[in-house]
């Protein structure tokens, strides 16, 4: 390994090449629950030195994880623990190559935050409409492995609708320049859609072509009370008949949650007197005056009976509101360790897995402490339980836990993952559950695209006999 | 092969297969550019018939031509001319499964028309925005293997964006059943985007889950005459910072198309005095009330300096519009046999195309009467060439007019193909303009997913060696 290591300082140069204590901060996920060893961090600069470094990997058959900004949930993006894996880090490989605002598109490399990725949008006026908590570090090759979603998914879609175009270095070393920014390409198989949500293991995303959208200069803000969830689904299906498709953010959030934050965030504000059982966080967004869409919203809230809906009145109202929304993740880390659950099922569903949920829980786990929330306009939960123990012992539980919600799911014809990806977390969870067809397709494609099983192996699917 | 014809029988019943003179309308494609032959048609009723009609196929090594509503401009669902193929007709298997109107989705089999599918939606207060001009006939199966666009696309995107679920019967027989109904679902490789646009070849579609929009009452129409197309793109942007993303058409016109239309469809209204260069037809859409977007519309084309835009004042004046737009194909067909071109380039890249697509032409073909007109924001224009000859025999030049085309599309980083596909027609164009590493994947796919070319054969790629 010793002509490997040189080989590849060769290659990449002066800080291409990490080893040692150096590499500490990349062998560790950010929830702190994979430790892996490797034999060093490669650190390209450019495409070809991203092709150069593979094609040396595939000479020596080491086996490569890509990572972008460390933050997967599912342990993506951390290597193994034998120690004779490569980590490519694609911190240094972090330009915007170009914005067309004409075209309504940017291309950037992998290595691009999603808020540089916005902020490039702002300058040219434009908007690119990507938003979930860790957009400040995640980076644009992790977002696209994982087909990362958030906030504004129900408007705008998940990074796969947000991809036109793609750079992918092949498992050869080869690269595969699918930088297209065109809407309407039907020339054949869409390989794009082959890597996005692959968490690399078909091939490392090296850049993308990226869609924009116009700026909405106009928002407005809602916190509504809601009966039960099944109200919910009935309420954004009303604001859409009353104000179109310019719902851009609906999120549920459970009483539970609101204890949780007066609990472990007192220095946020409380927008209610007695926190609601079940309540949505409403956002709509237009081109224009932001007064006639705050009219348009309260009419509309007003038609609809929800007459005590909290109607943010300045934009300091609407990021109080956010700040709460995105305060929930952090309360929950004050409070300790929980399971974890990003689930989705289809919309008319969320009634009955919330109803079936906490019985089925509450029958195993009768202190089970249940927090829900999340993105229920695209059917996306996240289905959070914290037991008596609060520390990493917790796991210990998570089997069975994750047996009760799985169950369910796959039942209502949900999924184990709806944002997250599958990672190391759930790729059993997702052979146990999934139909063998399915997977049998998977490997298929897999033996197709890498056959040596050298692009982040273990990952997704486990390897074949 | 009377043995095979003979357990096809048994399997599918009676009305199952037709052969003889009975399949004569299946063998010949709509333009009546490729005439096929074929052992017989089988017209399965269920899911479980098409695999069992497959499984006979792959004992017998008989390959199979999938056929929805025979609107392929490409040669897509005509068989060739061995007689030794099976037709799969899916007219037989044309119901709507399920609307969910809570979920925003509808389940259809891949045999129901789109106009079927827009009317189930529309009767249950939801929107299905699939539009073309042969969405009558053209049946969902075949809209999906061909990843058919339209005019709608500039909003809601193509058929693939508006699938979240598939069922598909593979090379072998085996059913995959992946009918999810989720906008978000991060569990491996996203196998539904591989049968997307593979024109059958990969396996057949059998059923699917698509997306409901709500229904948008209102909506404002307006003929805007532009100096140019780069004005055309200015107005766009323009348009959508006024007036937010509900633009949901913008098609482009040239002088061209309002001569044939007065030549070839007299019976048509005249909008204009003197016809113009170029003009776009503009429609937005929105919940609410007409008469307020349409005040809306008008305010921001004043704004923009577009005063003497023609603004539909009535659903009768926009009707009237449209049916202009509509009739542009028929004005062409009456006029005579044309070589066309679906072409998409960078939507800032369209002003260069037009100018430099005619100047090239021009040298070659000095007679060349060109007919553009297009779905200018999604890039993709219906660029389509008349010489003087006005038959069949004008197909004779389509090699020489094809190369000036693609050749300039290459270079502005486009495709030969937006929405109408690739079948046999495009097939070695593709071949020739497509980075060969592309083919290379495109070909380790279909090898994993249909070994022994059984599905489709000859459309999309070439056979290998």
């Amino acid at each position: 390994m010793n002509e490997f290591l040189s080989s590849l300082t060769t290659l990449l140069g002066d800080g291409g090449v990490l080893v040692g204590r150096d590499i500490d901060g990349y062998l560790l996920d950010q929830r702190r629950r994979w430790q892996g060893a490797a034999l060093a961090v490669a650190r390209p600069r450019t495409t070809g030195d991203v092709a150069a470094a593979v094609r040396l990997c595939a000479e020596h058959g080491v086996s490569i994880v890509p990572q972008g900004g460390n933050t997967s949930l599912c342990g993506a993006a951390t290597p193994d623990t034998t120690g004779r894996q490569l980590v490519i880090s694609f911190e240094r490989m972090n330009h915007i190559v170009e914005v067309d605002a004409a075209n309504d598109t940017v291309t950037v490399e992998a290595g691009a935050t999603i808020a540089e990725v916005q902020a490039a949008a702002r300058a040219a006026n434009r908007l690119f409409p990507a938003e979930w908590a860790a957009s400040a570090s995640a980076r644009v090759g992790g977002a696209l492995g994982t087909n990362a979603g958030g906030v504004n998914v129900l408007h705008y879609g998940n990074m796969r609708e947000l991809t036109l175009g793609l750079e992918v270095v092949l498992a050869d070393g080869s690269v595969w320049n699918g930088l297209r920014g065109l809407r309407k390409d039907n020339t054949g198989y869409d390989l794009k859609h082959l890597f996005i949500g692959a968490e690399g293991t078909l091939g490392l995303i090296t850049r993308a072509v990226l869609r924009l959208y116009p700026v909405l200069s106009a928002r407005a803000t809602a916190l509504v009370t809601v009966t039960d969830p099944a109200a919910s689904v009935a309420l954004l299906r009303g604001l859409q008949a009353a104000i179109g498709d310019r719902v851009t953010s609906f999120e549920l959030i459970s009483r539970r949650c609101w204890e949780l934050l007066a609990e472990h965030c007192p220095e946020l504000p409380h927008p209610h007197a007695q926190p609601p059982q079940w309540c949505v966080l409403v956002e709509v967004s237009d081109a224009g005056d932001s007064d006639a869409l705050l009219e348009r919203l309260a009419e509309a809230l007003m038609a609809l009976d929800f007459d005590d809906a909290l109607v943010a009145q300045s934009e300091q109202d609407a990021q109080a509101f956010w700040a709460l929304r995105e305060s929930i993740p952090e309360a929950q880390r004050r409070r300790g360790v929980s399971i974890k659950h990003d689930v989705a099922v289809p919309i008319s569903a969320i009634p009955a897995f919330l109803t079936e949920a906490e019985a089925a829980l509450k029958a195993e786990f009768p202190t089970a402490d249940i927090v829900a929330f999340g993105h229920v306009g695209d059917g996306n939960l996240h289905y959070n339980v914290f037991l008596d123990d609060k520390t990493n012992a917790v796991y210990a539980d998570e089997p069975a836990i994750n047996h009760v919600i799985y169950r369910l799911v796959a039942s209502l014809h949900g999924t184990l993952s709806a944002e997250h990806g599958i990672g190391v977390l759930k790729r059993d969870e997702l052979a146990h559950y999934r139909d063998p067809l399915e997977l049998t397709l998977m490997h298929a494609v897999k033996r197709a695209l890498d056959p040596r099983n050298l692009m982040n192996p273990g990952k997704v699917i486990q390897a074949e006999d």
